[in-house]
């Protein structure tokens, strides 16, 4: 008798060489012991392929084939996106010890088996609306219609609503809580061949699922615009992405409550404007979330800052609108500034398109974009030189330090803030406003003396008493103008952070892929031809990291400078508005 | 078989008509039903009068009689002066359900039996050290000289000790915690004959301690000189004090640590310097405590400044010199302003007093002093017009409530500021200095990003932890500069209130006896000249007690508005050191 296992939940194949199983679906195994984590097998359907170990179990006796009926339906390839791409909050840590679990890998355990290995909770839901914009063969504008942001049950930080300080006594979620984990990239790139050589049995792996793998093989190919090519140059500092020679921005303003379908459908559109267009035009949320799962899935080895985390409830609500709004200005502010990102057809498309149906042709134009993944490295061009491997290397293991330790300062800073911010709104408030009560309280007692050289005293400490509750609102008024921007850029910051083990992991996997290589050369397994193409085109991936790396230090220092300047201001003009406050209360004294 | 009871406590008799009794000694009652809270009996050595009630128990068989051999031994008669005399921060509330064991009686209860007699626990310490000053039959200068205030084991305060917000959070004692009752003013005064009609049988009641019956009946009679003429006049708000034609003032500076015995003694020396003689001398503070003694002993009517409170231990600690440098400070301050005060001769003698010799005779005259109590009252000289009783009725009550309601307002107050300084030191300073350490984190991050455009980012952001760690420490330094102020006030003024009740109790005492006369006469049991004596006496003590108000009031508005503006201005300069320290941050933003 074959041995046989039972789905205990649903796992969509998401590359070659694996197939999908249903729940309850009764499986046959090649063998009781996991590759990896993986089992070979085939499923009720005749299909033969891998599946997660951990996402079956094996059947003993045969009393499965009782409920192997519902096995034959067929499940449609699926990408499973992680919930937490949505969120510029990260839900891990950089060495949280389990991962989500995600098609995905850390690039902490390269090597080792799928996160999911060890996941024993039901499997992450299926998104099925977000299917349109990945299944890159049926694109249906009938589900671009769809209202699946106003709907959708997903509840990423249910503290939001309703005060975003209000549980900070850590009873509870709040938006000021961050954390970081390598997160997902959510990059749903395939590779275009099938490779013989050198292939990555795991199918996880970043480095295969970005393209970066087939790239190095020589697998990819295409036909490359001059319009898309990308230029890495040499600049002082190391390579570094041709400046956008028309750089812009865009402003989004008006968010706007929009309805359609009779009323039946709402939501909320934003008036996008970029400076070199002038032109405006209105976006809605899922909007920009369709762009940024293309930009993820075309740029292996750049970070896309994520966009606003999604909201299941009060996404109506005004204080909601304004922070998503501050969320997407920061993004948009992030993607023109990127000298890719902000050049590229997709978002140039998203920003300028106007007309219905030049937009729709526009979407499938981009969903059906050869130039993604392993075929984006075909269109960079590097300096003549190429860099030294081990200088690449060196720098990209300082740059692995960097990212975890900004990360954990990130995480310090932010969680110093939140308390800071809650202390400002709760304790401080009280404080100083108790301080006037009593100032307050006082003065009324002193009115009981009506004599006429009292009365100026009774004035002067009632007016002090207004001052001090005056200072006590200040207090709690100011985190939304100090802390609430430098929480939200360390936001995005831990965005990109959590984009960076996956861009180093796919250099890396180049990288191993040359000392391979130079092995299989000594060991004349591989000519000499075939080893410096790979060397070649690792050389363009580390050209590309590198000026990604470039990148993001020059915007760092930016934003930082940008923010602390913008919060120190805001702190010296709260302190002089208190000074003003108790200036005009001290002069009530020199009046008596 | 004679009525017998044992004596649970000692009582030492204070007025004629009283016996002593010690512990255990065994007395004969006349009667089992007690008299306002008073037995009247014989006493071991055959001495008849009242003692009681809740001093003793009723021995229903004679089991007594075999433990009253230690009867015989002679107590002296010793004034029990209440602990918190000493005290700047009166124990009880203005409504506290019981009064401390004390042979005084609340203004509030005027009739009612004295305090004591639900008094069950142990009765108040004798303090034997005070009796040389107060045994004016027996001066001793080698009393004098004893140390008392460094062997002292009264700890009014134990939280003084080792700083003051230490016990913050409700957990024992703290400097900051203040309360008041109608503490009692630790007047001494005996009445000087013995009155025939309407007396008053209530022995602890202040309007007879304070000699104010004595006088109202007319029994008190003395030689007022020229030098010792009080003078009420009549001013635009009412009657007040004649002002001091000769006004000054007194610094109290350098309290030197000072030894006698060959070291064996210590103590703390403190230079005088009064403006008006300009002549320095050295006092200590048992030479304040015996002044103070004496000022309330002469001036029933008058609010005498608390001196600040005995300290047990740590007397030597450099915090608790300072403290009390400052409440003398203080204390002078109200001593020299008051129009009565600072011009009688026992102060005058503290301030000028250089020589040994006429130093013991000085403090020999003090004690021997005539014209206190009943007679200060002769000293009194009137505006022509006597007052409205009526007027004076409402003035007074309203006093009262005033009292009240301030007394109220000071204690939130109080508990507010002593709130608001320990969350300053510990919350508010915690809550900067670890946004300071969490910048320099994130800095400590950045550098290590060596790139040149990094550099001037990284150290701006170090200074800028720098800045936020000092404003932390900043937060925690104010309250010295100005709660602490604010605090000492209110502690001074609570002593004040403390004050009224016993003095408004004299007032009223007056006038209830001016209204008994009107009766009396009215039923003919009294003649006209009498009743119009009482009358004008009654007049002297209204219109002191509403000079000494309408003094409270001047001073009041004086220091309120002082301190305001002190506290004012110090709470400007601090967040002005915070703009400017943080603005020094923002500039190095400026510089990269």
């Amino acid at each position: 008798m074959a041995l046989r296992a039972r789905a205990l939940y649903d796992f969509n194949s998401e590359n070659p060489g694996e197939v999908s199983v249903k729940e309850s679906e009764v499986l046959t195994l090649f063998s009781e012991q996991d590759i990896e984590g993986w089992f070979e097998g085939v499923n009720s359907k005749g299909e033969r392929g891998l599946f997660p170990a951990s996402y079956v179990e094996i059947l003993k006796n045969d009393a499965a084939s009782t409920t192997n009926n519902n096995s034959g339906s067929s499940s449609t390839s699926v990408d499973t996106y992680p919930n937490s791409r949505y969120s510029n909050i990260p839900p891990g840590g950089f060495d949280a010890p389990s991962n989500p679990p995600n098609a995905t890998e850390n690039f902490n355990k390269a090597g080792s088996p799928p996160a999911f290995v060890t996941f024993t909770a039901p499997p992450p839901q299926q998104q099925p609306q977000q299917h349109a914009y990945q299944s890159v063969g049926q694109p249906s504008d009938d589900d671009w219609d769809d209202d699946w942001d106003d709907n959708s049950t997903v509840a990423d930080e249910p503290g939001t609503v309703g005060g975003r300080y209000r549980d900070f006594e850590g009873n509870g979620p709040s938006t000021y809580r961050v954390s970081t984990c390598s997160m997902s990239r959510g990059s749903a790139q395939q590779a275009k061949s099938s490779a013989t050589v050198s292939r990555n049995l795991n199918r996880f792996s970043t480095f295969v699922k970005s393209g970066g793998e087939a790239f190095v093989l020589g697998e990819a190919s295409g036909f490359v615009k001059d319009g898309d090519k990308i230029c890495v140059v040499m600049g002082q500092f190391g390579p570094e992405w041709q400046e956008n020679p028309y750089p812009f921005s865009c402003t989004i303003d008006d968010p706007t409550k929009q309805t359609k379908f009779k009323g039946m459908k709402s939501y909320i559109s934003y008036k996008l404007t970029p400076t070199h267009t002038q032109h405006q035009v209105n976006r809605r949320y899922k909007h920009f979330d369709w762009l940024y799962a293309r930009l993820v899935e075309k740029f292996p080895v750049i970070s896309v800052p994520h966009i606003p985390e999604k909201q299941a409830t009060g996404r109506f609500e005004e204080d909601f609108i304004s922070k998503r709004r501050k969320g997407l200005i920061w993004w948009m502010n992030h993607m023109t500034s990127h000298p890719v990102l902000s050049k590229c057809d997709v978002f140039q498309h998203f920003l300028g398109c106007t007309d219905e149906k030049a937009w729709k042709q526009g979407k499938r134009k981009a969903e059906k974009d050869d130039m993604v993944g392993a075929n984006f490295f075909l269109t960079i061009s590097t300096p003549a030189a190429p860099l030294d491997f081990q200088e690449v290397e060196s720098k990209i293991d300082g740059f692995k330090t960097f990212t975890k330790r900004m990360d954990e300062s990130n995480m310090q800073l932010n969680g110093t803030l939140n308390e800071f911010a809650r202390k400002q709104i709760s304790g401080f408030k009280k404080e100083y406003q108790k301080v006037g009560i009593s100032f307050k309280v006082l003065s009324q007692a002193f009115e009981m003396d009506q004599q006429v050289y009292s009365t100026g005293l009774n004035q002067a400490i009632s007016f002090t008493g207004d001052a001090y509750e005056a200072v006590g609102e200040y207090f709690s008024e100011q985190p939304g103008k100090d802390v609430d921007p430098i929480m939200d850029l360390i936001a995005l910051y831990q965005g990109h952070l959590a984009n960076y083990p996956d861009i180093i992991h796919v250099q890396k996997g180049a990288l191993t892929k040359v000392k391979e290589s130079q092995k299989h050369v000594e060991e004349g397994k591989m000519d000499l031809a075939q080893a410096e193409g790979i060397n070649e085109r690792c050389n363009i991936i580390s050209c590309a990291t590198l000026a990604e790396i470039q990148h993001f230090h020059r915007i760092r220092v930016r934003d930082f400078k940008t923010q602390m300047q913008h919060f120190l201001q805001q702190q010296i003009s709260f302190f002089q508005k208190i000074t003003g406050k108790l200036e005009e209360a001290l002069q009530k004294y020199d009046n008596m």
